[in-house]
C-alpha cells in the first residue's frame, strides 16, 4: 500500500455537518476553528473554561459514511479529570481543547458549547438571536517585559489579544492602566480580559482585566425606562440568560403623571430638568444594584448597559432640557444611537468602565422604546400588514410591512397602567385582572393576581384571604369597562345607567352621575371596589388617543383594515385583545390576527444587548421609517373624537368569550414594576 | 471673433504660482480652493472671520505674462467695508471671499492667510512645521428641525459640518448635547464649532459649540513636565503663536528631589503614588489658569494640551503607581501615546471636553520627553551623527544619524538645575549665570540675570542695586567649576586649592576643605557666594553621569567622536557649550559644532500641539529608536567613575572665549521656571 494512500482521519462535526481530515494529535478545538465549526472558548485552548465541551459519537453512522471506533479520540486526560473533579461535566463529554483526534470521529456541538448560542426565541414563529455581544471576557497568556526590548505592560497586553483572539489595536479603558501591572503580575502574566467592540469598527477596548482565569460572570442590564415604570433585567453576556430582574416606579412621577407634565415642569421650574436627570439616575443604579444582589454578584461585574425609552425620558436621562420636545417642530438634540460611557450618566453602581448603548429616537416623540419594538417585532420583515401598539404612558405605535413602516406615539396617559382609576393599582397580589359581567343578571366574576380561581369559584375567598382583594390593575379595568358596556350597564357614550335603567342595585348613584360595584369588601374590612363614571371616562381617554393614533398611520397608508395587530408593552402582554377590541382601543381584525408581544421594548433592549449585528440592523430599519406626528395632525384630533364611542353593545366574538392564553416569552419577568410582581409570582 | 475665442480670465496665486481660469463673478477663495491654494477660512467664504484676506497685484506681471488692469476684481463691497470699519483691514488687502474674479489677475495670499501657516521654525536651517492642529474652529449654517423629515439637531450640526467643512461623521463630544439645543437657537441656527479629529482618523468631536461666529480663540497648551519645573506655553490653535508661558516648581519635589526618590516614596508611603498625582494635576491646572489669565482669556477656550514628561513623571500624571518602573526590568504600563480626555486627568482648569495628547515613552527610562526632543530635533533625519543632550534632573540623551538612533537616560539630578549647591538658586533676577576667572590673579567677575552688564564693567552696581546678587543658577555653577579649573584653582580630581596653593585669599578654608569666594556682598547686606568643595563634588557627580551615558551610546555604536552635539532642555539652552567641554559634560567635538536646541522636549510638544502629521511621524520614529539602559549596563559604572576628573587644565578653545550667543528659537519663553523669568526680562 503506498504511503500516499493513508489518509488523515475524518473529523465530522453534528449539528453543523462540517467535516475536514485533521493530523492525528489535532486537538478537536483547533479541527473546529480550521473548519470554522461554531465551538466556543474563553480560555483559548487551555483547559481552563470548559466551554469548549462536545460530545464524540461512537459506532457506525452510515449517513455520514463513518464507523467511529473506540479510540478514535485520544483517551481521556488528567486536565479533563480535573475539570470533572472541581466543576462536573457530563457523561460523555469531553474538553474541545484536550481530545486529539485519533481516527475517524463524529463530534456533536451541545448548544451551550456554541459561540453564537441562539438565546431571544421570541416566539414559536419568529427567528432567534444568536449571541454575538459588544463585550466579551476572554483569556490571555501576556509576555513578561524585557528591558532589551521594551515595551508597556499595556502593548503586551494588546499583542496577546491580538494574537491570541484576533482583537487588534486594543486601547485601554478608563481606570485601566492604573490597575494593569498589579493585576498581570496578581496572575502571573495570565489574566482574564472584559473587552469591548461595538458594532461601528472602533477600537476595542479593555473594560477591565482580572488576573488568571476569571470565574465570575460577564453581565449586562437591558433596561426599559418608562414614564411610569422602569424595568431592569440583568443578562449573562456569555449565555444570554436573564439571571435577574426587577421594575420600580419611575421616580419622576412627582414632577408630573405624564411626559408633557415632566417637560411643563422643566418649563415652569429652573434646574428642573437636572432634578428629574438626578432621580431617575439614581432609579437606575438602584435597579442595577438590585438586580446585581438577586443574580448573587456585584455591580462592577455589570459591563454594558442598553436603554430603551421614549425621546423624553432619553433627554432627562441624557441630561438634556426637553422643553424642545414640548412644543413644534419637537426637536431632538439627537436621534441616532448613541454609545457611551456609564459614567457619564452618572451610573456608578455598574462597573467604572462601563458602556452604555441607547438605541436611536425615531422622532421628537417616537422614541428609542419604538426603535427597540421594531427591533423586537421586526414589521419591516413583515409579508402583512401589521399594527403594533405598545401601550403605555405614551403609546408608540408602528404600522407597516416589508413595503413600509410608519410611525407615530400617542399620549395616551397612565390610565391603562391602572392610575387616574378611582380603585386603580399597580399589577400586584390582590388586583383585580379579569372581570366577567353576566349580560341577564349584571352580576360580575372576577380573578385577582395571585389566584386562578374566579371569585364565583368554591374556596376564591380562601384563596385570596393573603393578599385580599385590593382593587383593579390596567388589565381588569378594561375588561370591567368592555364587560359593563357588553351588559348593558352602559350606552355607547360611555354614560353608566342607573339602577333602575340597568335593573341592578350594583350601579349606585354617586354625585351626578353613577358606579358599578365591582366588590365589596367592606364586611371583612376590604375596600368597596367601584367603577366610576370619572374611571370610564379616563379609559376613554386612554383608549380613543391609541384608537386614534392607529387609524391616523391606516389612513396615511390608505387602508382600512390591519392584517394583523400586535398588542405590546409591559404592561400590554396582559390586556385581553377581545376586550381591548371589544372597547374600541384597537382597530377591528380577526381576534385570531391580534397577539401579544409582551415587553417589546425590553425584549429589543435585551436583542441590542446580545447582539451588535441587531445595533448595526435597527440603526438602518429606523431611517427608513417614517414618521407621522399626531400632534399637529388635524386628522388625529378627528380620530381622536370619533374614538370616544364604545362601539360594540354585543360581544363581537362570542365563540372566544376565555381571554386568550399569551404566551410567556421569557423576557417579561418583571415587566413595569407591577407586572414584574405579577409574572413572579406565577413563576 | 468666434464666441469659443473669449476665454475666462487668467487667476494667478502667488507665491504658490498656481493658475486657472474661471468665469467672471468667481470669489478668489472658491477659485483658491478650486486650485488647492492655501487659503484659510474659518466662515465658509460669508464675509465674518476676514481669515482669506488676499492682496491683488495691479500693473504688469512679466513674469506671469498678464496684465492685471484696475478693474480685474470685483468692487470693494460693502461686506468688506464694514469688516475694515469694525475690525480694520491693512490697505490693499481685500476678502477673497468677497472680491470677485472680473478680468486677468494676480493674487498674493500673505502668509497669516494661508491655513498651514509655517509656525515653529526650530532653527535658521531646520524644518519648518505647518499648522495642522487636531483641534479647529469652523463656522457653520445649520439646518432648522423639520417635523415632518425628523432628525436630532445634533444629525444636522454633523451633517453641516460634513456639507461644509467636509468633516465626516462627527460626534459630540462629552457635555454638548445638554447645551446643543440652546446654543443653536441663540445663534440663530449658527454657531462656531470646535472639532477635534485625530491624527489616527478617530470619528471627529465637537468640543465645544458657540452660537454665531464665535471670535475667541481657541487654545492649546505645550506641557513640559519635568522632575524639578513644569513649563506650559498657551498656544493659539490657528495661528501656532505662543500667548503666553509659564513655569512653576514641581510640587513633587517634596516627595523626593530625583525620579527614584520619588519612586521610593511611593514603595514606601501606602497612598504616596496618589498624593504625588494629585499634587502635579493641581499644578497643571495653576499653570493652565496663569497662560490663560496672562492672554487674557479663560481656561475653557482651552481645548487641547500636549503633555511631555519623562517615565515616572508620566506614569504619576497617569495615576499609576510607579514602582515598576524603580527596579528591573523597569516595565512601563503603557509605552505608547495616549489620546485621553483632559477630566480624566482631573484637568479642570482646561475646557470640560479638552482633549490630551501623551506622546509615546521610548522605555522604562526614556519618556515621552526624549520622544518629543527627537520629535524637535529629528535625529533620525541627520546625515551626520549627531549626540543631544537634554539636561535637567533626569538627562535623555540620544545620539544617532539616519541609519539608527539610539537613546538612553542618565540621572544626573537636580544640580545642573541649581539645587544641591551651596549658593545655587532658580535662574532669576539676581542669579549669577556667567562667571570668568582670570588665569593670573584668580579674581572672577561675572554677570547676573537681570542685567546686561559684567561685575567689572561700570555701573554694575546701580544696575544690579534692585535685584540684588542673590545666588548662582545652573548655567553660572558649570562655569564657575570649568573656570576654577582652566585658571589652576581645582586639581583634575576637582580638589580646591587652599589660599597657599592657589595664591589667592578667595579661596577660604571650610571644614576640611577649601571654597572659593565668587562674591561677597555682605557689606551691601547681600550673601557671601561661595563655591565650596561639596558644589564641585555634585556638578562632577551630574556631569560624569551626563558623559557616561553619552558615552555609552558612543560604545553601542562603536564610535569615539560625534559629529555634532546639541545641548536641549530648558535649562541646557543657557550652558556656555566651551564650559561644557571644558567641565567634560560632553564629549569633545569642534565647538563650533556645539549648538542649542532650546527646550526641545517643549518645541516637541509645541509641533505635536500644532500638527497632527507630526504626531504620526515620531509614533512611527520611536518604534524605531534603539533603547539602551544604564541601569543595568556595567559599562556605564565604568565611565561613570572614568568621567569623575575635569579634563581640561587650559581652555582649549582660547579662540572662543566668550560664550556662544544661542538664537532665541521663540519656544524658550518660561522654560523651566527660572528660565521663564530669565527669558522674559529679555524680551
Amino acid at each position: 500500500m503506498p504511503a500516499d494512500a493513508i489518509q488523515d482521519p475524518l473529523v465530522i462535526f453534528t449539528p453543523s455537518g462540517k467535516r475536514g481530515r485533521f493530523p492525528a494529535g489535532t486537538p478537536v478545538l483547533s479541527a473546529a476553528r480550521a473548519l470554522g465549526v461554531d465551538l466556543d472558548s474563553v480560555c483559548g485552548g487551555r483547559g481552563i473554561c470548559s466551554k469548549c465541551q462536545i460530545t464524540p459519537g461512537y459506532g457506525d453512522f452510515p449517513k455520514h459514511g463513518v464507523s467511529v471506533g473506540p479510540d478514535a479520540l485520544s483517551p481521556w486526560n488528567a486536565v479533563e479529570q480535573r475539570y470533572k473533579d472541581k466543576r462536573g461535566l457530563t457523561e460523555g463529554r469531553r474538553l474541545g481543547c484536550q481530545a486529539c483526534v485519533a481516527g475517524d470521529v463524529v463530534i456533536d456541538v451541545p448548544p451551550e458549547s456554541q459561540v453564537h448560542k441562539q438565546v431571544i426565541r421570541k416566539s414559536a414563529d419568529a427567528r432567534a438571536v444568536a449571541m454575538d455581544p459588544a463585550t466579551r471576557r476572554v483569556y490571555v497568556e501576556v509576555a513578561e517585559p524585557d528591558m532589551h526590548e521594551p515595551s508597556g505592560d499595556f502593548q503586551r497586553l494588546a499583542a496577546a489579544l491580538a494574537a491570541q483572539w484576533g482583537i487588534a489595536g486594543a486601547e485601554p479603558g478608563p481606570g485601566l492602566l492604573p490597575r494593569l501591572q498589579g493585576v498581570l503580575r496578581k496572575g502571573g502574566w495570565t489574566a482574564t480580559a472584559i473587552v469591548h467592540a461595538d458594532h461601528r469598527g472602533g477600537a476595542p477596548r479593555v473594560l477591565d482585566l482580572r488576573p488568571g482565569f476569571d470565574e465570575g460572570g460577564v453581565y449586562g442590564l437591558a433596561i426599559d425606562l418608562g414614564s411610569t415604570t422602569i424595568a431592569a433585567h440583568l443578562v449573562d453576556l456569555e449565555t444570554g440568560a436573564v439571571r435577574a430582574s426587577a421594575g420600580v416606579m419611575n421616580p419622576q412621577i412627582r414632577f408630573g403623571e405624564d411626559l408633557m407634565s415632566r417637560v411643563s415642569y422643566a418649563m415652569m421650574n429652573p434646574g428642573g430638568d437636572a432634578e428629574m436627570t438626578a432621580v431617575v439616575r439614581a432609579a437606575l443604579n438602584d435597579l442595577a444594584r438590585a438586580v446585581a444582589a438577586e443574580a448573587q454578584t456585584e455591580g462592577a461585574r455589570i459591563y454594558e448597559a442598553v436603554i430603551v425609552c421614549n425621546p423624553v425620558m432619553h433627554h432627562l436621562l441624557l441630561g438634556i432640557d426637553p422643553v424642545e420636545l414640548g412644543q413644534a417642530p419637537f426637536a431632538l438634540a439627537t436621534s441616532e444611537s448613541l454609545s457611551l460611557d456609564a459614567r457619564d450618566l452618572g451610573l456608578s453602581a455598574l462597573n467604572a468602565a462601563a458602556r452604555v448603548y441607547l438605541l436611536p429616537c425615531i422622532a421628537g416623540h417616537v422614541g428609542a422604546d419604538a426603535a427597540a419594538v421594531a427591533l423586537a417585532e421586526e414589521p419591516d420583515q413583515s409579508d402583512d400588514l401589521v399594527l403594533i401598539v405598545d401601550v403605555g404612558t405614551n403609546a408608540e405605535i408602528l404600522l407597516g410591512s416589508r413595503a413600509r413602516v410608519l410611525a407615530c406615539s400617542s399620549p395616551t396617559g397612565p390610565a391603562f397602567e391602572g392610575a387616574q382609576i378611582s380603585s386603580g393599582q399597580r399589577a400586584a397580589p390582590g388586583a383585580i385582572e379579569r372581570v366577567e359581567i353576566d349580560a341577564a343578571t349584571k352580576e360580575p366574576r372576577f380573578r385577582v393576581i395571585g389566584c386562578d380561581l374566579w371569585s364565583d369559584d368554591p374556596g376564591f375567598a380562601a384563596a385570596t384571604a393573603a393578599s385580599g382583594i385590593t382593587g383593579i390593575c390596567g388589565s381588569g379595568i378594561i375588561e370591567a369597562v368592555a364587560e359593563m358596556r357588553m351588559s348593558g350597564l352602559l350606552d355607547p357614550s360611555g354614560l353608566i345607567g342607573s339602577a333602575e335603567q340597568t335593573g341592578t342595585a350594583r350601579c349606585i348613584p354617586e354625585g351626578r352621575t353613577h358606579a358599578y360595584l365591582l366588590h365589596d369588601g367592606s364586611a371583612e374590612g376590604g375596600p368597596r371596589i367601584l367603577v366610576t363614571q370619572g374611571d370610564i371616562r379616563a379609559i376613554q381617554l386612554a383608549k380613543s388617543a391609541l384608537y386614534a393614533g392607529a387609524r391616523l398611520l391606516m389612513d396615511e397608508l390608505g387602508i382600512d383594515r390591519v392584517d394583523r395587530v400586535v398588542l405590546a408593552g409591559a404592561f400590554g402582554a396582559h390586556i385581553s385583545p377581545r376586550h381591548a377590541m371589544v372597547l374600541g382601543m384597537i382597530p377591528d381584525a380577526p381576534l385570531a390576527q391580534v397577539t401579544s408581544a409582551g415587553n417589546a421594548a425590553g425584549t429589543g433592549a435585551r436583542i441590542a444587548l446580545c447582539s451588535r449585528a441587531a445595533r448595526s440592523r435597527i440603526e438602518g430599519v429606523v431611517g427608513r421609517i417614517h414618521k407621522v406626528e399626531t400632534a399637529i395632525e388635524p386628522r388625529f384630533q378627528e380620530h381622536f373624537v370619533n374614538a370616544n364611542a364604545i362601539p360594540h353593545a354585543v360581544d363581537p366574538f362570542p365563540e372566544l368569550a376565555r381571554v386568550v392564553t399569551l404566551p410567556d416569552v421569557g423576557f417579561n419577568t418583571g415587566g413595569s414594576g407591577g407586572e414584574g410582581g405579577r409574572r413572579r409570582r406565577r413563576g
